[in-house]
């Protein structure tokens, strides 16, 4: 993430908390227990901001100025709210298209899925709060600048955005190499639908995969066995398109 | 490139072609006119190997070692003939399945390719002996190790690639932004076909799109307007792939 993204010192970020500045994560140092960083704590909590306590010599290694034991990122995308945008879906008459990223934390390959979401017409982009790549200057740039218009929205969880999928009626359909399911036998007509991917190396969270409604393979037919992940959610996503839009 | 497989001065690249070596590329001095430099070009002559004449200045910042005015690069991997693969699936009794890349240099997206095509069950990868992206250690890392196994063609260009795939009854089909048939449109059946995709930024040469078959587009939705490559590529692969191994 660009340094321009980044604010330091106890006072300089409460008072970015204070005036609304949009946060995305705040680094802050193991030990500090002062009374303003116990205040500092206290004010994001309800806030949709990541609290990651962290030995000194990580927050030494990000800035060499007196950080006082506090660095904190400002967002370079707003993140919006999955509940907000379903409804608002739902009103224009259309179908809600999700990608949701469990675990997907290499920033070129995030960068690439919302890049492929942004052209495919995805709704929402879903990642969690924690696990995922950090949406940085790089992010934005690997996505082509997808990531300034696409929405993102970061969930509590994955487990949490299943539910309220759920909730709005949408089928979750998660990409998993051992599933039987071929991801062409879906009939995904006009239904709404998020589809779930994860990790290359580890996959979809085993909670989750049993949340999910449908499970389906991308076949593959070489000695490597796997597609890259970005290649797999894009493959996914137009398979989605070409049944909902492309087909006579 | 790894250093490793790199060798440099007139006699060892003079001694690599006399044993046949695998050669991949050989810089030479842009001046370089003794007897011996000559004896080398004659001696590349009949081989599948491209020759660069650069100035100095290229040569020196490969190597700070006494490189006299020539350095060459071994492959990584063994290019195969496209000639000699197309005659060998049809005995297979398969329909040719065949990838071409008109000026894809990027290494990553080169790899990313070369997974895709793996995984999809491709018979070929073909490359131009210019303006292609090199076959590198990284190229094979991005790969995930697909370009180990995967049959990779590297042709005099691609019009002569086109035309020996139209002797052999391929249809040759190219991916543009600006084509008015759509990529699910193509009724691919069981015909032998090969998939023709160009750079981000400079597309297809003109002259090269002009010999294709068809030529198609994957729809996007969004205001990016275009996918990454090997998202492009994959997304038709897979097309190709529902068509000929997933319609029931």
């Amino acid at each position: 993430m660009k340094d321009s993204s980044m604010i330091f010192g106890l006072h300089a970020v409460m008072e970015a908390i204070r005036s609304d500045r949009e946060i995305d994560t705040i680094y802050i140092r193991r030990e500090l227990q002062s009374d303003l960083a116990k205040e500092l704590l206290a004010a994001v909590q309800d806030r949709n901001i990541v609290v990651r306590r962290v030995p000194v010599e990580r927050l030494n290694r990000i800035t060499s100025k007196n950080h006082q034991g506090v660095i904190a990122y400002l967002q370079v995308v707003p993140y919006q709210r999955l509940e907000d945008i379903l409804p608002f879906v739902y009103e224009e008459g259309r179908s809600p298209f999700v990608v949701m990223l469990d675990g997907v934390t290499d920033v070129r390959n995030f960068g690439a899925i919302a890049r492929s979401c942004e052209c495919a017409g995805v709704d929402a982009l879903v990642i969690p709060a924690r696990g995922s790549a950090a949406i940085s200057a790089d992010a934005v740039k690997t996505s082509a600048g997808a990531l300034l218009s696409l929405p993102v929205c970061r969930e509590a969880g994955i487990a949490e955005a299943i539910r309220m999928l759920h909730d709005h009626g949408v089928m979750v359909v998660a990409a998993s190499e051992g599933a039987s399911e071929l991801h062409t036998s879906l009939d995904l007509g006009h239904s709404p639908v998020a589809l779930l991917l994860g990790s290359e190396d580890e996959g979809i969270a085993a909670a989750h995969l049993r949340m999910a409604d449908r499970r389906v393979r991308i076949p593959v037919y070489g000695s490597i066995q796997s597609l890259n992940v970005s290649v797999a959610a894009s493959v996914l996503m137009y398979e989605v398109v070409r049944q909902r839009k492309l087909m006579k």
